[in-house]
């Protein structure tokens, strides 16, 4: 296949390593500045730089950009897609893309599939890529309107770059459950290393503060704009966390023990009930 | 040295290991019930399985039990303990803890020296423990009224255990520190797993969900001790973490993108500034 990939950060390049380490497919990179570019040819993640008129030879066509650049970037280049061509974005919002992608693959011909690849660090950029980002994670794919043969195409192509599991997911399901599994660990990490006290941790601290201030390392114009375009679910999930976090504060406020153990038992209850 | 463990958990449990592994020191075990004395005495974590007795000829007494249970069984056992007998808890709460011991070990002679080890699992008991669990880890000492010497041998001792810094400071400090680094990681990780969300999440879930529910898997005895021990510097922390998950949700309400743009910011340069 010939594989276009616009946008070289943190995903689009670790699909460029990861398809030039795993497959012989011939790989195209787009990027709106030139130094990953050059980066990904140097070291052989892609084969080519390419021009918006090598989508023209596309087989499958990956967005790594942000959610709004990629509809943008699909809107301004539909022209140049061919109708046999698969369109993936990998975004970590799909409400706000899919239906607008499929509207687009409608007008133009093309095949569009909904992408999220589970996987990411808290650094970016394609300095931050790697082949094996993808390795055991989960891929969610979004399949639409979009034909079997075409989903399948997708989803053989993840399970031979590393990706451990598929799981097919609606906009809605998926938006509703990234809110949980995603963006509410970013707001809990960027709210709790706003205390004060946060700063004279060293020394004082081990795993717990690590694991929960680790995506505190935020790129902010990317999560502002994934809150923003997931606002109801992400607000429902962090009243439920507020919730739940003055249920224990109330019981140590009013000293009452019992109240307070039970609430942590129900915890640790769901964590081996799932197995963890 | 003769060095008496009381309580063979994980924590004491991987002290008694990393004695036998990094040093000569002669280890006897006291437990409630028998069958951690019996795995220690098989795996040679410990040389002898001990009674009450065995304090008389302890240079060092560590105590591996919860805090409470710890006060507990100095007091019981006090008049065993010899004048030249360091005492170390290992508590994670100090300000309930330090002045009882410090008290006691006036009236019978021995030293007390606070420690909380930085280190732990999501799992408990003697077969949780490790070796090797401390190491690189901080240990923080609390020196309270005892002599340089005596805090210093405790010092020398952990660090060649594997413990990766030492830390000095007083029980108010290390509450109001660990009530942050680690007491709110777990009512965080408790009240997260509580959305209905979570028993679905699997095939939506990577680093982030895994990260921060991580210690929920707790154990609500324990912890339900520290937590109502270290009342009000949990209850100031998880106020100051709930204001700020207020924050962003303000800002996703009204919409405004700056807003959000800025706390997230924030939490990145905090980050940043530490060098993580």
């Amino acid at each position: 296949m010939n594989i276009v990939i616009s946008g070289l950060g943190i995903i689009g390049g670790s699909f460029a390593k990861a398809l030039k380490k795993y497959t012989d497919h011939y790989i195209t990179g787009l990027n709106r500045s030139p130094k990953p570019l050059n980066d990904a040819l140097e070291c052989g993640a892609i084969d080519e730089i390419g021009t918006p008129d090598s989508l023209k030879k596309a087989d499958l066509l990956i967005l790594g950009t942000f959610p709004q650049a990629a509809v943008e970037f699909v809107e301004k280049n539909a022209h140049l897609i061919p109708q046999n061509c698969i369109v993936a974005d990998t975004s970590g919002i799909k409400s706000e893309i899919c239906p607008r992608m499929t509207e687009l693959s409608k007008q133009y011909g093309f095949t569009f599939v909904g992408c999220h690849p589970m996987a990411g660090k808290e650094k970016n950029g394609f300095s931050a890529s790697d082949a094996d980002l993808f390795c055991g994670a989960s891929c969610i794919l979004i399949p639409g309107s979009a034909s079997f043969e075409a989903v399948d195409k997708v989803a053989k192509l993840a399970d031979k770059i590393g990706f451990g599991q598929i799981v097919y997911s609606t906009p809605e399901e998926h938006d509703r459950m990234i809110a949980f599994t995603s963006q509410l660990p970013h707001a809990i990490a960027c709210s709790y290393v706003l205390s004060p006290v946060c700063k004279k941790h060293k020394g004082f601290s081990a795993g717990s503060y690590r694991d929960v201030s680790r995506v505190a390392h935020i790129n902010e114009k990317l999560w502002t704009e994934l809150f923003m375009e997931n606002k109801q679910p992400l607000i429902e999930e962090m009243d439920i966390l507020i919730n739940n976090l003055n249920d224990i504060k109330n019981a140590l406020q009013t000293g009452d023990r019992d109240e307070l153990e039970k609430l942590l038992a129900k915890s640790r209850q769901v964590k081996e009930g799932l197995g963890e």
